[in-house]
This record gives structure tokens, C-alpha cells and sequence, in this order.
């Protein structure tokens, strides 16, 4: 079937989906109709329709947010969920991570190859197939998850749906390369002044010098160890770190101010709060202002549908590093975990792709699991 | 005198300039004949038409700057310099120090005050007075001070009329609130790049933090106590900064630049190359990268005209720390000194200003010297 897609490179998005087809083409179908954030709205029609014509499913549409469940008296009830937009497209002539996909051998390139629409073939994939689950599932997928919190898809259907969203586990189809990554660290940002006085640089003792009093800032950061944490049996590494550094106005004017900006990514075992205090320790005597923070997810590996999922899947479960809408479920009470096709790493990058063999593997696992 | 003007506060700018009207006057005018730096011609034809009328002068016109001299054969010839240019008006609405001019009882305001038509009034007043003086004097009006240092019209000459451009001595107009200030400071800037890695930042580990790293070429510059250097017995206080400091690309991703810009003003006992070794010195490990230099001039007032001066003017000379275009002077040999009314820290501000009694006395103090 992929020499049959090499043979006709010029073809037209399917809006219609044939989610019984390979799982891998149904990825690059899925890529196919573009989707950067803001404009999920033709493939959410896609799916919405997809999902109507199996008939077996529940289903509600938010905005360009789908819902689909089924509605068997299970006594567990699993949540799979993944996002259908991207990041824009890459703007470097000749990159193969973009729109329409294209293969190389068994490897599909394309925006959104890992991230994440070979989760999101998953999930479809399993809808069709898997008509009578050994539990209850809700399959959501949404919009608006690579852009800022405020407009994301999931947290709408929290506020507006919530009670299409009780489960007692949920799967978030994120790429973590075929393994089980549980919860997420925390994330936090601080803004960190210094105020000097300014001067005629060739008068610099009328002045008070902010760029060098934050060489103290600096070298607390740099001489900071960060902790590892062992939460629920996974050991999460944290980072502390300067992203950004800004100060002086002119290149004969003392600076006045010098702002640095800081990320702490912190182990689910603490609050933000918890967070925040530790960076306010660290940077005892200045001036510090936390802008913005998001609690991370305990693995929650303990609770009964989580463990078998584990077994079922068969690898040592993971921590996972980066932030993600785990720690939405996470906020509902329901333990959540990572596990999708693909690297990580590649997400967001110009040449972001997925083997082929990935996507089938994680379809696979999670049938058995269901079936 | 004073009286009549503030009963005419709408009068127009006088392009034909009374160079024997008392001096603060004339400033006033030429505060009035607005020359923000590249729109000099007005002012300039103005000068250049009262020069020609006076009669007994050798004038020489380039762009818009103009060179008078007297030719008797005197056994020393000094120069006087001053700009025509201003820095740009005021924005803030009721400053002052704008066009046109206005007095708050003896007090002068305007932009160019201090930086420098009461010193160019000095000049055009000298010109008029003095017809037959001691000493041969050339005087230098010229274009473009505020801006690039390729624009210079003093540069301009030097390139163009170095014939006109010999003396035993020079005195640059600008501000120093009456007393004698020897030379100047050189100033030279330099770039520091630390360079990192880049990776997401919930992985830092994965990269290297180049703001991290900044943070001992910080530390390095604040312990740095920089050096007073006499220089012909007179005191030149250094300053080595920080100007600006910029790193960081998104707040998600370590850091894999930072760039430290620094300002070094030295004491013309240095050269710039001089100057370069100490800050290589002081940050070596570094990748230090040298973006301009301008060497300083020493103050040569053993020189007999230089001493004739500065006995004349009766006050202790002091060194100049910012740079100033006596270093031009100094490059051809002439060794030169910045004499002139008004407050040097005023200079460029919205509320720019200037006594009519300082403009006097320095007017009376070279009057008395060169008669």
C-alpha cells in the first residue's frame, strides 16, 4: 500500500476517512489535512463524521473538540485523548516535516507526524476496530493544545463537559517512543530585576551598574544542582534554568535594569507553591516575580486500570519530563499516563516523522489491552 | 536687553546674525536657527555670511562646515572648534530645552544651550571682537558632532583640508562649565558570546545553559576595580561596564547564546590596542571580540601655548572623561583642551540650559588671552 502512495504523490486530502485502513496511511491521511492550531476545524469535521458512521459511539462535538464514548455498563471507564492541531508548518525550503506528508521507505514525514496525529490514528483506529472493549472508553480529541493554556481544547471541555470526563484512568497518546511515561513535572516561570541607577558610561561611579549585580543571579542558577524525585516509584529530574537575559539600553548609558527569566520544572511531588518557594530561597535577597506556573501529574501507577496497562504494554514505566495534559486529568482526580508513537525530540522540528512500525506497534498494545 | 526679548517671545529666527549683541543673546539666536544633526545648511549659511562680513578673515567653506582664520603671522596659531549640530528636539511635551529658546530670568534654555551654540556664540563673538589677536586663531565650526563618527564634519576637514588644520594649540567649545578640561578619555566596545547548546527546557540536560555561563564574565567585571591613571598630572578615571547583556531565544528552550556587551573607557596613556590586551586579559577563556575603539588624547599642557591658557584662565584643569573630538586634534599633534559654558551633564537633556553670565565669562576669559 505505500508503493501504491508513492505512485500518486499529487493526491487529495481524503476528507472522508477510512479509519480501517493501515494505521500508519491513516496517519498520513490525518497530515494531510492541515491543521495548525486555530484551523482544526476541517479535520475535526473529518473526524466527527468518521466517528458518526460507525454507529457504535456517543458522540459530542465542542467548537473543533470531539467526544466519542461507549456507553457498555463496563465497570472501569479509560479515557484515550490527543490533540489534532500542529505547529505551523516549517519555513525552511525543502524540510519534510509539512504538508501534504511524503514516505521514505517505511518512515512518514510530515507536520504533525509525531505530535501527534499517529496517536490520533490510534485512537481512531481503535474506535472502529474495537467495538466491544473489555472497558468502558471516551475518546476525546481537541483542539488548541500547542498554543497558550488559556485557549487550550481539553481545558474548555473540562469547564464546559465535565461530566463526559470521569474515568478511572486515562491515556494521553503523546509520543514517548513506545514506553509508558507516567505524570509530568510541573512548570514555572519567574521573572528575576535587578535596578541600578543610570549613567554616562564614561561617568559609570554616578551610576549603580544592574547587568553585573546579576553575576550573583547567574551563579546561584549555575551552581544549583538540580533534584531528582522519586515519586510513585519513578524518578523525576528537574531543571532550573535562565531561559532568557535582558539589561542596558544604550552602549554609552550604565544600565539601569536587568531582567532574568527563569523555568523551574519541578517534581510532581511538589505544589507550585512548593516550587516557588524553593526559587525564592535560592534567590534570597532579589527580586523575584512568579508569571506563571502549572502543577505537574503524579504517575498514579498504583491504581488498579493503570497497573494493567502497564502489564499489558510491558516496558518499565518511564517519567515523563515535559509538561502535558496529563496533569489536566491529573487536576479531575483521574491517574493519567503518556504513551504514543514516535520521539519526542522530533516534535516541532522541520523534519519531524514516525516509522510506520511505531504507529502499528502502539495500535497493537492498546487492542490487546481493550480487547 | 533681556527685557526686550521676553516681550517678543514669537520672534523669528534672525538669519543674519549680529555677532557684537551681547554673547547670550547670540546664543539665543543661534538656539533659534533649529540645526539638528544633517540639517546644519541654515545655521551654517548663516555663519558663513556673518564671517564674510566681518572682513579681515580667510574663510573656507566644505559641506556645512566653515573655516575662518586670521593670517598675521603671529609666531602661534590655536584653533577654535565647535559643532553646529544638535541632537534631536524634545519630545516631552513642555520641556525646555527645545527650539525656540526661552529665558527664566538670566537662564537660557534651548536645545543646544550647553551642547554647544553658547560655545560656537564664544567663537563667532571672538571672531568679531578680536580682530587683531596675540596669537593667529583659526576658527572650526562643523557638522554632523551628534551622530556616527563617519559623518564628522571635523573628520571631514581633516581628510579634506588638512592645510587648514595646523596649530600649536586647540580649544574645544564644549561644555565644561567654565573650567579647563586637558584630553579625554579613549573609549572602546567589545562583544562577549557564550555559547551553549540549545535543548527543551524540561530536559536541560540535554544542552548546555550559555546564560549560565555568563555569569563569570559578570562576576569578573563587577570585582574589577578600575584604574585612575595621571596622565601629564592630571587625574583620568576609568570605567569598565556592562552596557547591555542579551541572551535566550523562547522560555522553553536552554539557552545556547548570550552576548555581553561592554564599554570600556580608558585613559589616554592606553591605546586601543592597549586597551583590548586589558579586557582580553581580564576576561580570558572568553570569546572577546573588539566592535570599535576610539583612541583618547593626553592633555599636553606642557606645551607653551597649553600653559600660556590655562594660566590665563586662572582655574586648576581637570580631565575630560567622555570622549570628545580633541582626540581628532590630539592625532594630528595639536595638543587641545574642551573650555566652554554650561554644564556638560545637561547636555542632550529636556531640560538643556546655560547661565548668560557663564557664556560671558568664558567669552571674557579668552578675550583676555588672545588680546
Amino acid at each position: 500500500m505505500i508503493d501504491e502512495l508513492h505512485a500518486r504523490p499529487g493526491r487529495d486530502p481524503k476528507d472522508e476517512l477510512d479509519l480501517r485502513q493501515d494505521v500508519a496511511l491513516l496517519t498520513a491521511d490525518l497530515i494531510d489535512i492541515a491543521s495548525v492550531s486555530g484551523n482544526e476545524t476541517r479535520l475535526a469535521d473529518a473526524v466527527e463524521q468518521a466517528l458518526k458512521s460507525l454507529g457504535h459511539l456517543e458522540i459530542l462535538r465542542n467548537g473543533d473538540a470531539i467526544m466519542a464514548r461507549t456507553m457498555l455498563d463496563r465497570p472501569e471507564r479509560v479515557i484515550l485523548a490527543g490533540h489534532l492541531d500542529t505547529v505551523p508548518l516549517p519555513t525552511t525550503p525543502g524540510s519534510r516535516g509539512t504538508v501534504p506528508s511524503s514516505w521514505d521507505g517505511d518512515v512518514l514525514y510530515g507536520r504533525g507526524a509525531t505530535d501527534m496525529k499517529g496517536g490520533v490514528a490510534v485512537q481512531l483506529a481503535l474506535a472502529a476496530a474495537v467495538t466491544e472493549p473489555s472497558k468502558d472508553v471516551t475518546f476525546v480529541f481537541y483542539d488548541h493544545e500547542e498554543v497558550e493554556a488559556a485557549k487550550s481544547g481539553l481545558g474548555r471541555l473540562v469547564r464546559e463537559n465535565p461530566d463526559w470526563l470521569q474515568a478511572h484512568f486515562g491515556i494521553l497518546l503523546e509520543p514517548t517512543d513506545g514506553t509508558v511515561e507516567g505524570g509530568c513535572n510541573g512548570t514555572s516561570r519567574f521573572e528575576v530585576t535587578t535596578r541600578g541607577k543610570a549613567a554616562h558610561s564614561a561617568r559609570a561611579w554616578m551610576g549603580h551598574n544592574a547587568i553585573h549585580d546579576a553575576a550573583e543571579i547567574l551563579a546561584r542558577l549555575r551552581d544549583y544542582q538540580p533534584q531528582t524525585v522519586t515519586v510513585d516509584g519513578l524518578e523525576y529530574r528537574e531543571s532550573l534554568n535562565a531561559v532568557k537575559i535582558n539589561g542596558g539600553t544604550a552602549g554609552n548609558v550604565i544600565p539601569d535594569a536587568c531582567v532574568v527569566e527563569i523555568n523551574y520544572r519541578f517534581a510532581p511531588d511538589k505544589t507550585p507553591d512548593d516550587a516557588e518557594g524553593l526559587v525564592r530561597a535560592l534567590l534570597a535577597g532579589f527580586d523575584v516575580v512568579r508569571t506563571d506556573a502549572a502543577a505537574g501529574a503524579r504517575p498514579g501507577l498504583q491504581a488498579p486500570a493503570a497497573a494493567s496497562f502497564v502489564a499489558a504494554v510491558g516496558a518499565e514505566p518511564k517519567p515523563k519530563y515535559g509538561w502535558t495534559d496529563v496533569a489536566r486529568l491529573s487536576e479531575l482526580g483521574i491517574p493519567a499516563v503518556n504513551f504514543g508513537p514516535g520521539n519526542a525530540l522530533l516534535a516541532h522540528s522541520d523534519d519531524e516523522h514516525v516509522a510506520a512500525a511505531d504507529i502499528r506497534a502502539c495500535l497493537s498494545a492498546l487492542t490487546t489491552w481493550l480487547q
